[in-house]
């Protein structure tokens, strides 16, 4: 009998053209799909005839598999002979529970590869016309996931003193709503009100939405769509205009954008 | 006439298997492929037979064209109405100039689109096992530039003192080769000269080259060819173990790995 294989690949922030080819390759092959919730249908479309897909993700208040049951299933698979993906959004290693997969592997003796993703974040930042680290206005970029901030630890925040400084890009994973806070914090550590911010909701997907604001105005962002990411930062400076033109330019059908500075 | 397009492409770490599907669709259409000098043959020969491929790229010491020349000639390449597929190391908005060309491209008021790519810092640490984020571990993950901190602003340095934290993930692009002084203001900063770390050449390739070490052996990395990406942080604890094991693995001709904990 064949060995099984796992692989911990990233399905990307949701367009299926922004799958690896290597995660395209892997779909099509694999006997069985273990996924996250959030990946679309389309992609899962490209597993094929031969895989079962099954997911094990969870949302917010709904049950899903626990992480030692979807371990125990990808160890079962596995030593059944069986090629695994686990597809997982975004990157597996940004804010995926990757490691804890890892080291259930390797105390089961399961061989297995990782195949990174397009992130969120960067999803999102190329969705706007952004450059995280314009060097013009930007020397970092810190990544953080505002959920874990709340859920692992329930007496830890992020700690905005020292990630909050005026030339870094702030790139919150999971963020939640309650922006309030985000405020006061980011204030306190010293940063100036009218530095931009902008919420992004299933960036890369037909469904995306985004919204700008700054700092002074992040209480008022609406609630859009998991899955979102909240980017912070002097180098979204000029993306507000430019994505108000494009917006405009999709409302009135244009079907080639062409934006002017002029 | 049709009017041209710019697409602002990201190439990946180098492996032409971790170009997103958008990518390789991208350039087999293209008229006018404009790329980095990093970007490796094989993924540039994925181009279609009507394309011209043309090197912008600079590597230290060598004349390439300058930000202005590139700019101007994907512009005057979008109003001969072709389809140009600026093509950039890893991801266009993470330390690629992507602001400065898009400034360029709006003030011309020509059409463009960023398509996002894995960028050597996920794609190192996914090499290697690791998830940047093992929320056991680390909270952050902060993206900085050695190259930056010295090129843009000689009298500017990395800020580690701000950085560095017991719970961060630091993933340093362009380190350089002088990592006494990183170890000095690491210590400084209040880590521990247990933490570790590692340096990763050309991640993805069949040349990638890594070296462990902890802080407190930051001096004593060997030099490695670029692309290279320094990864500093808790979050790397088990790896040094696996990869010994994975390398001895590929010395002694195993066709799959099987790793073991016990």
């Amino acid at each position: 009998m064949r060995e099984g294989k796992i692989y911990l690949v990233g399905a990307g922030p949701g367009d299926p053209e922004l799958l690896t080819v290597k995660a395209q390759r892997l779909l099509r092959q694999a006997d069985l799909v273990l996924h996250d919730d959030l990946v679309p249908s389309a992609i899962l479309s490209l597993a094929g005839s031969q895989a079962t897909a099954v997911n094990v993700g969870k949302r917010c208040g709904a049950k899903g598999a626990t992480q030692d049951e979807i371990n125990a299933r990808m160890i079962e698979a596995a030593r059944r002979g069986l090629s695994v993906v686990r597809l997982k959004s975004g990157d597996p290693g940004i804010f995926g529970r990757l490691a804890e997969e890892i080291d259930a592997l390797e105390a089961a003796g399961i061989a297995y590869e990782i195949v990174p993703g397009i992130t969120a974040g960067i999803a999102a930042a190329a969705s706007l016309g952004v450059s995280l680290t314009d060097r013009r206005k930007a020397a970092r970029v810190v990544i953080v996931t505002g959920h874990q901030a709340r859920s692992i630890r329930p007496e830890a925040k992020i700690d905005w003193k020292n990630l909050a400084r005026e030339d870094a890009t702030l790139v919150v994973y999971m963020p939640g709503h309650e922006f309030g806070n985000f405020r006061r914090e980011l204030l306190e550590a010293g940063l100036s009100s009218d530095i931009p911010a902008v919420i992004v909701s299933r960036a890369s997907t037909p469904e995306q939405q985004h919204q700008f604001t700054t700092i002074a105005g992040l209480p008022d962002l609406p609630r859009l769509e998991s899955p979102a990411i909240l980017l912070i930062g002097r180098s979204l400076e000029g993306a507000h205009q430019r994505t108000t033109l494009e917006q405009l330019a999709r409302a009135v059908g244009c079907a080639e954008l062409t934006l002017s500075a002029d």
